[in-house]
């Protein structure tokens, strides 16, 4: 069996950890949580790596370098999924970090950091709406605000916390500081096309675009369906509907992507006028200004469009994160890891996807290698990749560590 | 206390028995249905009348007439709410019932007929999405392809049936036969806000008009908000906002009134796009011709809105009954009871909602008497009627039922 068929294998036994008997749900704090976490510290162990769950709920696994103690490069994604998710989104990437650390661990006394392995614990931000907390709490940015956020049942991030087993009153002590890290490289699935369409394995990524996302409420009135007459009707969810297509006409014209993921109305039954709609509004753009431009227009035309029907709008942020680039030297590492593949110039894409990375650049340098993925299709069960494609990544990321090693040993980079 | 208050005491008492702890929802075969029959049947029993729970759930009770076994002329409306309901859709007919049985029980030795009072289980479809259930059961119109229904949590009507202690394989024992009944009476609030426009308490209702509903499911395909570019993305939620704005624009012109009361999303996370969303549409209008006819446009339109898109349409009609004519006889009757509060020709006007009566009418003649509601508010906790439109209410009832009785002695209606 190919290292690569290992990891992909590794993914499907990740899968058995499920809120739902027929489909893939990992969220943050959840059993499920709990469960993934030990599975991966238990191959991190028999790779011979001391492991530990941090006070964010991130599982950790290092193998110490030359000598104990030294900085970390730090090499990981992220454990928790969509709702009916696919395989590989984040998990890959775990795995592939713990196939890079198996390979190296007969090496590591030539390597002048340590390796860690990180399964992040909260991505996708699925469970409480903010994405990126697992690796927010890593990278030293955790908000206090957070703590009452809320899940779909009503539960606190603060009482979640208390239930998983962990304190939140040392959440900080989650936060790596910025001496004690190399840098950090991800491995994930592209989650688009264009790799496919290019025909290669691998992608260096060169920058991850920034998200904003926001909670849209329209207010309107709850009546009944027959007895009212269109005049007197507040009807939230028509408000709703205009909402959803000007959005996608605004962000489209712009260049932007735009997604309403979300979008619940009440009451909810057949023969009632709903009273109330709640939306989610996920932003892209390659730059930020492009970005922050069309929410300009985006939030006049709606904030007009259910004046029009006397229907109350309200806005909250709700997540916001600056573009983040991948560091020179790292993307040099990637190239180079990329070239023991055969593909000596590797094509270079920006991630219209958010990835940990975002949040950990706030206190490392940051590299990502991307896999191509079937048909570009993520967050679904259709998520597909190629074994091959995984043992090119393979190589290319323990090329790329070993890269990072050669330029730490040459100054090029030192760490702190 | 006068009768009329003691009607509205207990329509807040049957207010406690809720879903839910801040808002009231009561669904056919909850445990809260269970509750206000027993309520019921012990308010009936006080008032001295034989009380039994049928064989679909339906709380009855009943005042012999001058001599035992006669045909009852059955009074009531229903016990079941939407979600996030105000406290007299339907249970202000069941008490008005109960306190005209109760004036009216020191009287019955001069009655042609027995009084019945019901409290019908589930005239809303909150639960299951059909209507009408507990008075299609009563009207012997029960069928068979119901027992799948699910409810959101994926119970069967059948299953929920065993677990509210019910027999299904005795649903039918539920019918009532047309000899066994005088006819159908019901207050029921307007639930519009014609009658209070015109500054009157009460209304006569001359006929209800149908509705028809429908399910219809978008299916497009759920992938990463962030990866996949506007050409290839299939989002079932865009598609489900022309929808809803075509229901609208298309029910408008044609003068009928259209209502998307719930819409569902899935994945639903904030950063996936929608790969299906299920709509309900219930739509209504005076005649079923020009109801039917709209239904045809609003087909065509929306099947060539997500063809352009690429979206799969499913549509499912999930209940339809024609519109349901009050009896000449009990229109009479109905305008002699109206007359005893002062308001000699009282307003007649057409039911836009859905009422039991257009399931029991099946079997019997119906007669429905409006009382004035506070700015035509209903199916929302603001609900609100008058003491004094309660009062005239009571009043114009029972004048209602011994004009019932004049006729039946009189011949003008024999019972069958």
């Amino acid at each position: 069996m190919s290292t690569a068929d290992v990891a992909m294998r590794r993914c499907e036994e990740l899968d058995r950890f499920s809120a739902h008997p027929t489909r893939l749900e990992r969220v943050y704090l959840s059993p499920q949580h709990a469960s993934v976490n030990r599975l991966t510290a238990g191959w991190m162990e028999s790779a011979g790596m001391r492991t530990w769950q941090d006070a964010a709920g991130n599982q950790y696994g290092r193998l110490e370098g030359r000598k104990r103690g030294l900085p970390a490069l730090l090499l990981g994604s992220h454990l928790d999924t969509v709702p009916d998710a696919g395989s590989y989104d984040g998990m890959l990437g775990v795995v592939m970090a713990l196939a890079v650390a198996e390979r190296l661990r007969s090496r590591m006394r030539e390597l002048p950091f340590a390796l860690e392995v990180v399964g992040f614990s909260d991505e996708e931000g699925t469970r409480f709406g903010a994405a990126l907390l697992g690796s927010r709490a890593a990278a030293g940015t955790w908000d206090d605000d957070w703590w009452d956020l809320r899940d779909a049942n009503g539960t606190t991030l603060h009482q979640a916390f208390l239930e998983f087993g962990l304190d939140p009153r040392r959440v900080g002590e989650a936060a790596r500081r910025r001496e004690e890290l190399v840098g950090y490289l991800e491995a994930h699935i592209e989650q688009g096309p264009y790799l496919e369409a290019a025909d290669v394995s691998l992608g260096l990524v060169t920058t991850i675009a920034g998200a904003r996302r926001f909670r849209l409420t329209v207010i309107g009135e709850a009546r009944h369906a027959g007895g009212t007459p269109y005049p007197r009707r507040k009807d939230a969810l028509v408000g709703a509907s205009e909402i959803v297509l000007a959005i996608e006409r605004l962000a489209r014209d712009a260049g932007c992507i735009a997604t309403v993921g979300r979008l619940e109305v009440l009451p909810g039954a057949v023969n009632v006028i709903p009273g109330r709609a709640d939306l989610s509004l996920d932003l892209r753009a390659e730059d930020d200004a492009r970005r922050d431009a069309v929410w300009v227009q985006i939030l006049a035309e709606i904030t007009a469009g259910c004046s029009a029907r006397d229907l109350e709008l309200r806005v909250v942020e709700t997540h916001s994160a600056p573009a983040m680039p991948c560091a020179d030297w790292l993307q040099d590492a990637i190239r180079e890891g990329i070239a023991v593949t055969g593909d000596t110039d590797p094509m270079a894409l920006w991630s219209r996807a958010g990835h940990d990375g975002m949040a950990i650049g706030a206190t490392t340098d940051i590299g990502m290698l991307f896999v191509r993925c079937f048909d570009g299709i993520s967050h679904h069960p259709g998520e597909a990749v190629r074994e091959i494609d995984v043992a090119r990544g393979l190589d290319a990321l323990e090329a790329a560590v070993l890269s990072v090693a050669r330029r730490v040993e040459a100054g090029v980079k030192a760490p702190a």
